[in-house]
């Protein structure tokens, strides 16, 4: 990371200071993440007001003199600040390293990359697992709930915190894609160039439904205990898993379950006439959402899901999603793949058309492909390709070195 | 019902014999179905034996002299046998009264109509929730997966039972679609016209996948209790419900959600930053789970869903769909829904290829609609008159009345 005055009410601690202890019990070898506290209050849209908040992060890449290419990447609903390097807990790859690191699209090289953990979220950032300051216990469903434009607002606090004026690029899919589009809207003087992926302007109401499936789910496990559970050493686990295997099949296509599994059966000749899974597809699902809950907060996953079910950018604007583009001097590049059934390209067509409505520049462009939403997460050339040729074009009008054409 | 002869084996029960108690109580003011009991065994699918067992059905119309008239209908999932007439516990109007009466396409002056709660079923027909004659107790878990071809297998008994030699047609949606194709298969020379309406020749992956996820929130249900709820007087409602309501989104259409509700508020001007209900949409959710707890038995849904997912008719014969069909002198229309997604056009057509690749008779009909899935059960009237078109070619062809043309 580049070295940065930190402005008063931003705190910056070391890794290795939050996970001493993790590090001496061996769970973890590596520094897991950057942490900024933050002591000036954040005002949420709801009202509430959080006096003591912080935000997880990651870097990669050097800050140049300019402080002009700085990129920030904005996770989907169950990513985190670990988007190019391994992860502490799980060990796993980084969750965009298809697309971020030296040579890659969003090339480590060249542009001084961050990504933080949302708001509300679990792995780091202030969110419903954070004790309330006012109990010295879990937030619980006492944290307020939080939007995508608070997500931004905190983020937003962050940059300034690193010394960062104008981002070079804000970037992300899904949930991702919302705060990209919400970076647009609430500090388009600050974002050269924006890529909304697999988004829309608002989230559908079929969305809206298997959210509110996903909630009822943990809500229905008794040891979700009124959202108290960790109070009771306790964690809903089955109602999680419920909910992140419903989640699963919107995030992949048919074709793409038809290709991977079939109706071929799991280490079996012949079904078992009973309710073990018996095929493949049942097998991978559960294992979807046992690993799952591994890995994330019950509480979060409701606060994280009501967060995109409130976002609508027509409602912020009188009823038109135009409105919030106008006079907007970023770049855009709004990309859908055909298979995503969750934020199909009509979806990302609506923010085409409300961009062109505000005389934004702005390319389209429609990933063909049998991935489903999670296109964005895998290896997918041709999306590799117009991620990198438009900030390698966005680059070039920023007076950014971009090496040979 | 025309007066029949009953052979060995089969002994009907009135209906007010089963239900004078409930009557007594002021439960019900009609009769709610006709049992048909079976004391000659039921091999199934699995090897299992069905020593003592019974149907619940109803009918329509008369049977004529030649017993040449008899429809025989077969409900989707969470269907009964309450067809066309008003549900005897919910107080609802039949399922398929719109297709189904005086007149409609499914003309009862015309035609004897059948209608039976499927094997493994929760609405008089024998299954998880029946008695166990060798313990006594509920079944649970301990009654036996039945396939598709369990269930017209015991339909068979039934219409035999009827004296009825061969059916004139055929009719279902969905999981009944199945059935109408699997009676084409093993028992084609008994089935003079076939509709199967919304069904596939296998059910896919991702369906598989949706039922895998309601099988698991209802058994992390702790009510469940390994499937012997009721011994301790519990029912798993909440793991139900949330199956439901995930199913239920896959029954309806995007463009449906969106017009009849969009992102409108339940109740309220503005979002409440909170979880309950604030979109009609999740209102409209949480209504299709906590109704349907009361009308159904949540093992019936696991016994069900795992029928339709062994539904594969090619698997049952040597990998060709089209050899299931090899030699039918049974008239088909298949029937799909341009928006329903669960079983999508693809699917019926994979029906077609297999009946014209063993050159049957078969028509085909898309219906243009944006209701999805569930349109086969909603008020459609070109699905009505494909049905009724269809219906009166094959009487024709069968020497039935048909009047005016």
């Amino acid at each position: 990371m580049a070295e940065t005055a930190f402005p008063a009410g931003a705190d910056p601690i070391t890794n290795r200071e939050r996970d001493n202890e993790r590090i001496r019990r061996g769970e973890v070898d590596t520094p897991s993440s950057l942490l900024m506290r933050f002591s000036e209050p954040l005002t949420l849209d709801s009202g509430a007001v959080l006096s003591d908040w912080q935000i997880g992060y990651q870097t990669y890449g050097r800050l140049n003199e300019a402080k002009s290419n700085a990129v920030l990447l904005c996770h989907a609903l169950t990513g985190d600040q670990h988007a190019a390097n391994r992860h502490p807990l799980t060990g796993r790859a980084g969750w965009w390293e298809t697309l971020v690191g030296p040579g890659r699209p969003i090339d480590t090289d060249r542009y001084f990359v961050i990504c933080s953990n949302v708001l509300g979220g679990c792995s780091g950032t202030t969110g419903p697992a954070s004790l309330d300051p006012s109990t010295g216990e879990p937030y619980g469903l006492d944290f307020p709930v939080v939007t995508i434009a608070d997500m931004v607002r905190a983020q937003a606090r962050l940059v300034e915190a690193l010394g960062i004026e104008t981002l070079f690029a804000v970037v992300g899919g899904s949930m991702g894609g919302m705060q990209v589009l919400q970076w647009g809207v609430s500090y388009g003087d600050r974002v050269f160039a924006a890529l909304p992926i697999a988004a829309g302007t608002r989230h559908s109401p079929q969305n809206i439904g298997f959210h509110e499936v996903g909630r009822q789910a943990i809500m229905a496990d008794p040891d979700w205990r009124g959202g108290r559970y960790e109070a009771a050493g306790l964690r809903p686990k089955k109602g999680l898993s419920v909910a992140r295997m419903a989640a699963h099949i919107t995030y992949v296509s048919e074709a793409a379950l038809a290709r991977k599994f079939g109706r071929a059966l799991q280490d079996r000749d012949m079904v078992t006439y009973g309710f073990d899974a018996d095929f493949q597809v049942e097998s991978y699902l559960r294992h979807q959402g046992s690993t799952f809950v591994d890995r994330f907060d019950a509480n979060s996953y409701l606060y994280l899901t009501r967060a995109m079910d409130y976002f609508d950018l027509a409602l912020q604007h009188d009823g038109m999603a135009a409105n919030a583009f106008l006079g907007t001097m970023t770049r855009w590049c709004v990309i859908s793949f055909t298979s995503d059934w969750l934020f199909p390209t009509a979806e990302s067509r609506t923010v085409v058309h409300a961009l062109n409505a505000a005389a934004a520049e702005v390319s389209f462009v429609e990933i063909e492909t049998d991935k489903g939403h999670d296109a964005f997460l895998l290896d997918e050339p041709s999306f590799d390709s117009a991620v990198r040729g438009f900030l390698k074009g966005a680059a070039r009008a920023r007076g950014l070195p971009v090496g040979a054409p």
